[in-house]
């Protein structure tokens, strides 16, 4: 198995030709990213801040606040560890603190199906106020607004969130350095695994329960062993897709162990049995950390401490050679390049 | 035409009993305000504030911020005057603005159907950062998923949004206070006749275009020329659920003059066809304000001299009898409760 020439390598450019809405689209890999950059960045022109990331930092005042929002439309609503409530809450709180803010205050919006039982959205709801209080966030505002039967789905869920990022706390994708080492807080593929199989009634032999947690107090922990220069949580387009996100904003290689990656048997299992590869699986409970050489250790070691970072593990690093890809060693010590995903190999995790 | 019993009026009870989510849950009403109180609220718990109202005030260190949400599923997706994305820019920017709020940054949340035309989220995206530029806003974040075909309808577009409150401003449903006169920025029933009538390919001799609108530059006049106790846009409900849901959360009485009110002959005649009452039409660029009497002449001068403003009105007056109840003196000289409604007569209008 000859190794690739990675340094002259380029992506192959993904589907611009399609005149309608695929479901890839909404996969979180290139042609989401397409998306955005060649629809959505061009018609909102000089109204949008360069970028429309994840989440974004607003300075107002003396303040510097994290801003993010993200619709959920995850099949089932409820499935192994979950529902589409807590996920909505988990996810936003998630997205805040990825960019090192303590996560405050969330809004909540339902487009709801006509016909739809309100017993399912009481069930959600409940979840929500759950994993709100989890997350020691706030739900403060909200809309409901419903669409005939026949042109929704059940329950969509929006949540927005506002964070405060703290002084001194300057976390962000742009942020990884050659050098730095790469953490993944836990098992990886579980959420997409859970999702699928429960879709799909498939069984392999362990339930396979989502991992969806609100990740602000791990991150709170981490930033106090020590400097984090970027944080991300993997769900849609799973540990792949964000990888390939940094290496594209901070302009560097990243080169991972294959052999490092935390994956559960039931999810190796399940992606051998649906041709997946768990790289690409999203995750609700998980992040990947850029973390400086010197940190590095403290930093896995508060990880380690927490209830949601106990199998963390050091999966790479951060390098200066073959800029905007990321490598990886295979078990047999070839190297393969990890593609940010086309679309979503499984549409509807989130 | 006796004048009913007012002060020993109740409101009736809402169908309680409907074990699904019906249309009028989305419609602004009555039965929107009890999926909140009944649903919602008890489900949420303790990680939810009291109101969950259409804006919350958050104060973060020194600032305090409005915090707003709103999902847009308003069928046809263009319609004379706007599209649902100038019409989602518009809508939280008002939002925040009646909180007395500069509103500074949205995020943007599509849920996209498989196969619907890219030109046509084209188009929508263009007039969403057109919107943003004439209302002085950035958009900052934002989220696409993509919904398999037949389990969405075309595009929905939610937007959040963060402004920020200047001190000094007090602006909140609760301060309308007996004494306050009550001022209406411009014609009503606008809006939900021109989707309306585009829907139902219903012809008025000439075409009425909605009024979607920002109103943080009238907001921010107003402010300027006195003090402003209240104030709302009349959105789904119309005129009619607004002054309801203050006279309920100031424990007022409000009382109108339906002749004061500024209908525009277009949307008389379509109503008069249609067979609605105008006061429970919606707006999407039009305010309601109270204000204290000696500042009303200022507040009225500064809004006539705004070009969102030149028709404004006074409507009525906030009065210390039949608290928690609308009504209305007819042209005929008799009075009648104004409802709130039920529902929405028009539905899937923003």
């Amino acid at each position: 198995m000859p190794d690739i020439d990675i340094e002259s390598w380029t992506c192959p450019a993904p589907l611009r030709d399609s005149p309608n809405v695929v479901m890839g689209h909404g996969g979180g890999g290139a042609l989401s990213a397409e998306l955005i950059e060649h629809l959505f960045l061009p018609a909102f022109g000089s109204a949008a801040t360069a970028g429309l990331g994840d989440s974004a930092v607003v300075e107002i005042g003396a303040a510097r606040l994290a801003f993010s929002t993200d619709s959920y439309v995850v099949r089932p609503m409820v499935f192994p560890g979950g529902t589409i409530g807590d996920l909505a809450v988990n996810g936003t709180v998630n997205d805040l603190a990825m960019s090192g803010a303590r996560p405050l205050v969330l809004s909540t919006a339902f487009i709801l199906e006509e016909g739809t039982p309100l017993g399912d959205i009481r069930h959600i709801a409940e979840a929500m106020g759950t994993a709100a209080l989890a997350a020691g966030v706030a739900l403060v505002t909200g809309d409901t607004k419903v669409v005939d039967s026949g042109h929704g789905d059940g329950v969509f869920v929006n949540t927005a969130g506002i964070g405060v990022i703290d002084d001194g706390v300057d976390i962000a994708p742009e942020r990884a350095a050659p050098g730095d080492v790469v953490i993944v807080s836990g098992d990886i593929g579980v959420h997409g695994i859970a999702v699928m199989s429960c879709r799909e009634g498939l069984e392999f032999g362990t339930t396979v329960c989502s991992d969806t947690a609100p990740l602000n107090g791990l991150v709170a922990a981490m930033i106090e062993a020590g400097t984090v220069h970027t944080l991300r949580d993997p769900t849609r387009g799973g540990v792949a897709a964000t990888l390939n996100e940094i290496a594209t904003a901070a302009s560097v290689g990243i080169s991972i162990v294959e052999q490092a990656l935390p994956i559960p048997d039931a999810v190796r299992d399940a992606c051998g049995v649906l041709g997946l590869d768990p790289l690409f699986v999203a995750n609700e409970g998980k992040l990947v950390a850029f973390v400086p050489e010197p940190d590095a250790d403290a930093v896995l070691a508060a990880m380690r401490a927490h209830p949601l970072g106990v199998s963390a593990a050091v999966i790479g690093r951060c390098v200066d050679a073959h800029r905007g890809t990321v490598v990886a060693r295979t078990g047999l010590g070839a190297r393969r390049v990890v593609d940010l995903p086309l679309g979503e190999q499984l549409p509807r995790i989130c």
